[in-house]
């Protein structure tokens, strides 16, 4: 194996001469697009396509209410192009991706895309088919604690897309059944699971200093953490094994949202190293959110969040996850 | 080889599992949409997807005039997308086809189709590249006598898309260059070209009793006209051996828009029977058209026409043009 004790990528293994393909599945509000954002700027952008699954919506918003459905029904989506455009993608072909507008609620216009490097589908649906979850090289689902998400989406839907508080709350309702029944399931085929939390001395707290837990299944080869545990144990960064709620034995990875800036510098220095390419990756805007006072902060957490999505990224572009 | 003397298709013959793909490409106004509903109404119309490929028009008619561009340039066509719809289709895939508003001249959110067994592709750029060309098992080019073309194009934009007289006739003299440096040569590239054309005795006609040239290349294996030459000697119809304008031999079908009613039937029913799937399909649409008083007619020679590229889908769809 091309790889060293900690599980970092050996540096000049060619790159696979297909796109690599990231999930990053979840409810509304389950902070998907600040993740992609995130690793798009670790990976770089130019060499990022963020695609969002929400595009492929068949309905308006009016639509939708006529038809009383829900935008996370798969019958309110079009389920069938969404995985045809991602074994394109996956074969290097471009695509005409259909647009939702998210603030008016209106489908649009499809635009061109060609493939890049490096694709990140982020959305409410993209693991429901069997086709689908092919496609991908790595699988993340969102999964916040639900009272943190549902501030998330409360704030986000009042703030940037229009909604009265009234009915930002009678659109969570409407849409409990369909996200139990349709989001919800597709936890289980993801590689990570991932759930910012609030820790417990502040349940009132949503941004830099939340907690977050990686729960890694064995379903990719996770870097060896071992020394970045013995690095970050005084300082809140754990390994456990577990068990999920369906019973299989799992690592949870957990990081603290109290870490030192000292320590957490220490920590991100060491997963930067895993990362061959990681000289022409570092740049400021790591672990940027945009909290819910409007502000834009960093999050450690969030940082070291990214850095092990994007390891996983750059180490199925070298063929290490071979298929 | 499972065909009779003239070249019917034998009943009973399996059918290929893909879709059966005829291309009718020429320029704007040449009758294409006409030859495409009429060709339809044969195979039946629940059989049939007509897919225009002006619908893959990058920019609204807006942005051409501002990028100078016109609406034949490849530039201005997701030529890429087309190609992969087209590959799709032939593979029975759906695909979601981006929707060009030809009255408004904007560009719409795009629509889902599936494939169906016969798929029409009429547009202005169909046969521009080798990727397209392979797609189809029937390729048509549309080539009425250029004044003629002219005479419907100034009807049928001051008519039905809203242009003045003077707009109608600025937009012919912006399309001549892209006209002949685009449309023009895929001339060569189709199985038939068809050419309407007035009589002799009446340079005004534009309608029911237009003659017609059909050009037949090698490229598909025509049915033995023979039987149908014999029976319509005496009224107008003939084939000719010719040289085609760059200089290669073809043949040339000629058939009168003076056919009288009688002597039209009669031949009409020698063209069905060609057909074994006939008996289903018969329908007293097949050769109407809309003249340019606003009236719906038929015409005889495109009864004909429609019969006669009707027979080598049918054909195509039991794998006598084996690719």
């Amino acid at each position: 194996m091309p790889e060293n004790r900690t599980g970092a990528v050996a540096p000049g293994r060619p790159r696979v001469d297909r796109p690599v393909l990231l999930g990053i599945i979840g409810d509304s509000a389950a902070g998907k697009t600040t993740l992609a954002t995130g690793i798009a700027r670790i990976l770089g952008d130019q060499q990022v396509l963020i695609i969002c699954s929400d595009d492929y919506h068949s309905y308006s918003r009016a639509e939708r209410a006529e038809r009383r459905i829900t935008a996370l029904h798969p019958d309110s989506n079009q389920i069938e192009i969404l995985e045809q455009h991602l074994q394109l993608l996956r074969r290097n072909q471009p695509i005409l991706k259909p647009i939702y507008n998210h603030k008016l609620g209106t489908l649009e216009p499809a635009q061109y895309l060609a493939p890049r490097p490096y694709i990140i589908v982020e959305g409410l649906l993209g693991y429901h088919t069997r086709a689908m979850r092919d496609c991908f090289d790595v699988k993340v689902f969102m999964e916040p604690d639900e009272a943190l998400r549902i501030k998330w989406k409360l704030w986000r839907d009042c703030n940037l897309r229009g909604y009265t508080s009234e009915e930002a709350q009678d659109e969570l309702k409407r849409r409990e059944e369909d996200r139990l029944r349709f989001i919800q399931p597709q936890r289980t085929f993801s590689d990570i699971v991932i759930n910012f939390y609030p820790p417990k001395n502040d349940d009132s707290e949503t941004g830099a200093h939340l907690d977050v837990h990686h729960l890694l299944r064995p379903t990719l080869p996770h870097p060896d953490l071992s020394p970045l545990i013995e690095a970050g144990a005084r300082n809140g960064l754990s390994l456990e094994l577990c068990r999920d709620r369906d019973g299989k034995p799992v690592d949870v990875l957990g990081i603290s949202g109290g870490i030192s800036e000292e320590a957490a510098e220490g920590l991100e220095n060491l997963f930067w190293e895993m990362l061959p390419e990681a000289p022409h990756m570092r740049n400021n805007h790591v672990g940027e959110f945009t909290d819910v006072d409007g502000e834009s902060r960093i999050s450690h957490p969030l940082v070291l969040t990214e850095l092990l999505v994007a390891y996983h990224m750059v180490k199925a572009a070298h063929g290490i996850h071979a298929v």
